[in-house]
């Protein structure tokens, strides 16, 4: 794919649609640039700043939220893509367990480097394979072992951002106390306010020993208690993913025969006598078997007492095997003509309930009968979990994205409704800019406006994307 | 004391000298007020900002870094201090372990509310007893139990805040990718930005297994190491506190004849024929006994392998008993005309022996040999651990405040020259300003103070604390 066309999208359902209708030349960037070292970021920055030339920091491109897609209309004058690829340095404190990485590795070159000190992130989102560490950081990104070892905000010790104004530096210090921690403020800031040029994250020995556990649950309520109470018990597995009775079914009907969570539920559901099921996928990992073991086995008893039925570790290998596959599979569905987009979000467990509802409400009002919308809960924390649903439904060619925009606002609209988070890890981008006052509030945009304005006076930073543009 | 001079000043060293010396009159401030509800704080802030008089926010007076105290030489005209005491409200979601919390609550009040439901914050500074929750949200504080239960910024969930342009409320979410964590603006402003009227954190089922340890280590820096091994290996105990060879010397003296401490480590220390060691206090605890005594255990083989010889449980106890004493003895000895303050930073494992020798050689400098100097390490990390340091020496009467600038100057340039934080938990106030700008860096400072003039457009916010004044 040509450069400009490459950098013009990221990976969300419109932007699929955009490609594939060949609808994207108008918003590609003017250039591309692939600064070296921090010092061209900065001196780059400055330059376009200066000449109010638009730059959009462009990691892995896997933003499912229009983070890195020019928004032509909202801003006029030229528009470059900086693109952090060349920025992969690589350096680790082994005593104190910090790595300092830069903003070009991807996931898998991170854990190569990492691998050889014996060390992993921990860090394994669904678009791994392409992200890269400046994405993780910018975006407050979720993996699929979150649970275990921390979000990768959580996982951030300290970060170097280059604005249009100078390079914002955070200390390098297990905890300060030192007024606000400006370091949540870069951290999650999507290209707006600057470009991170290097992250410090807490690292981990690598895991040596993993225990898998697969269990069925009556109902979805049933399994999200367990899932508290495995969290709240301080047990909780590194991998830890309840699906819905409707996301169990799915997974059943598009495995093969001989898949492990084929033949386990299948003889569970005969068994019972039920038509349905909750499956949750464990895994308990660490460098200490010891340790290991005797956390599974306390998530054992607490998962038998709140309902869980055991189907052995085989299902959860198998859902492990293809954990990186749902956006090739996604392609191939839109390829067909099926509207097809995920959404998340998180709330307390007492709220849980009344999201998960709201939003299958809301869904169903919107695509009717003939969709499919299905949801897990995949990370979870002592005071609350969050919720990823998926939709497919048949879409009128030619009303593609308004087709979307109405089910995305209307499942957004849900959560809001239900005092849940917009986004627990896609981050805001252009796809949820109108949601972000209704979730900080009037005085928070006014706060974080006021921070664009300092660190980037002339606007060129992400134009439109976290705050409403101009 | 009257009203106006008990709101005019903290617990710093210079405070409890102005306070002796009856200077303390030309800072009080014009009136206290006593708002009764969020509505009355929003009303007195909307009011003060349009006529530009100062507010200070006041919650147990516990500052020991100028963070209550009227700077009447920066600022004219009328100030008000905001005595929140009598917004103690409390509610509490057990299903997801979140006690919302009014900001006027003292420690101690905090806890007998969330006893009622077998809950506990496990937030015990040394300040405990008279600060309140407003402060420790404020101030980012850290407690004696914070190695096990958090520092008091990872326990707020959500926090409201109410600022001379509205009212600041973060969503009550597990986490949010919605763009940078305000969250953590609010928490750490010190009363520059608005007015903590709300604060939801988590909570812990109370405990009711606690295991003492108290074991000693050759010198500071193999104690040091052990610690980093507990924490490091994911069982660390909830209290945690390494002294080095001065302050395990100075406790010992300090004991009486029959102190466990006294008993324990004099035996060990005539059975080596050595003249020093250092004690380390170790107390695991949780609601879960099979769970405590695992990670007992396993922190007990760590130990032994680092190097510890253990003195059995009666040591920690003993320490247990008197650890609110401090302030108490600190008052007592300024009486008689000593000077005392401690100073207090953190650093990564890899970091913190250059801190800890940096620290006690400019406080030997400045001190020279007539002083005592200790320090203990008792917030240990993944990535690294705080260092408390307490110094002692003669002053000349009339000198006490140039004195401590002189020494607090050294030490703190000290810590900064060796990577340190300038302040773990103290927070900045007046006494840390101008060690801001080395910390967070100028665009750190930028950011910083784009958000305060958005917020507090007319600078009434407690002016003087953390960023420079006018």
């Amino acid at each position: 794919m040509p450069e400009r066309i490459r950098h013009s999208v990221g990976m969300s359902y419109p932007d699929l649609i955009r490609l594939r209708s060949g609808a994207v030349g108008a918003s590609a960037p003017d250039a591309i640039a692939y600064p070296r070292s921090k010092a061209e970021v900065e001196s780059l920055l400055g330059a376009c700043s200066r000449s109010g030339v638009s730059v959009i920091p462009f990691g892995g491109g896997t933003s499912v939220v229009g983070g890195v897609t020019a928004d032509r209309g909202r801003r006029e004058g030229p528009l470059v893509t900086l693109d952090a690829s060349a920025l992969r340095s690589v350096s680790v404190d082994e005593r104190s367990l910090i790595a300092t990485l830069g903003p070009g590795l991807r996931g898998p070159q991170a854990e190569e480097a990492l691998r050889a000190h014996g060390l992993t992130l921990g860090h394994f989102p669904q678009s791994f394979e392409r992200a890269t560490i400046g994405g993780f950081t910018a975006t407050r990104s979720a993996g699929q072992a979150s649970t275990g070892y921390g979000r990768f905000d959580a996982l951030v010790t300290s970060v170097e951002m280059a604005t249009p104004v100078g390079v914002f530096e955070t200390l390098e210090t297990p905890h300060s106390a030192a007024g606000p921690a400006l370091r949540e403020v870069a951290v999650g800031s999507e290209g707006a306010l600057g470009v991170i040029v290097s992250t410090s994250c807490k690292v981990s020995p690598r895991p040596t020993t993993r225990l898998y556990g697969s269990w069925v649950f009556e109902d979805f309520q049933t399994g999200a208690d367990a899932c508290r109470r495995l969290t709240q018990g301080g047990c909780a597995p590194a991998v830890l993913r309840l699906s819905d009775s409707e996301e169990t079914r799915v997974a059943l009907a598009l495995s093969s025969a001989g898949d492990a969570r084929r033949r386990a539920l299948g003889s569970y559901l005969s068994l019972r006598g039920r038509a349905e099921g909750c499956l949750l996928i464990c895994c308990w990992e660490g460098a200490n078997e010891d340790e290991v073991r005797a956390d599974e086995a306390r998530g054992v008893r607490i998962l038998r007492r709140a309902g869980g039925v055991g189907l052995g570790g085989a299902p959860a290998r198998s859902w492990e095997r293809g954990r990186f596959d749902g956006p090739y599979l996604r392609d191939e569905l839109v390829n067909r003509g099926v509207m097809i987009d995920t959404l998340e979000t998180a709330h307390t467990w007492t709220g849980l309930e009344r999201t998960y509802s709201g939003v299958c409400r809301a869904l169903d009002e919107e695509l009717g009968g003939r969709c499919v919308r299905m949801c897990h809960l995949s990370h979870a924390y002592r005071d609350g979990a969050s919720l990823y649903f998926t939709f497919l439904a048949p879409v009128t060619p030619g009303e593609e994205i308004s087709s979307w925009q109405r089910v995305k606002r209307t499942a957004c609209a849900a959560m809001v409704a239900s005092g849940a988070t917009v986004t627990h890890h896609h981050a805001v981008g252009r796809d949820h800019r109108e949601w972000l006052q209704p979730e900080i509030g009037e005085v928070g945009v006014e706060a974080l406006s006021a921070i664009k304005e300092r660190l980037d006076p002339t606007g060129v930073m992400n134009p439109g994307v976290l705050l409403p543009g101009p």
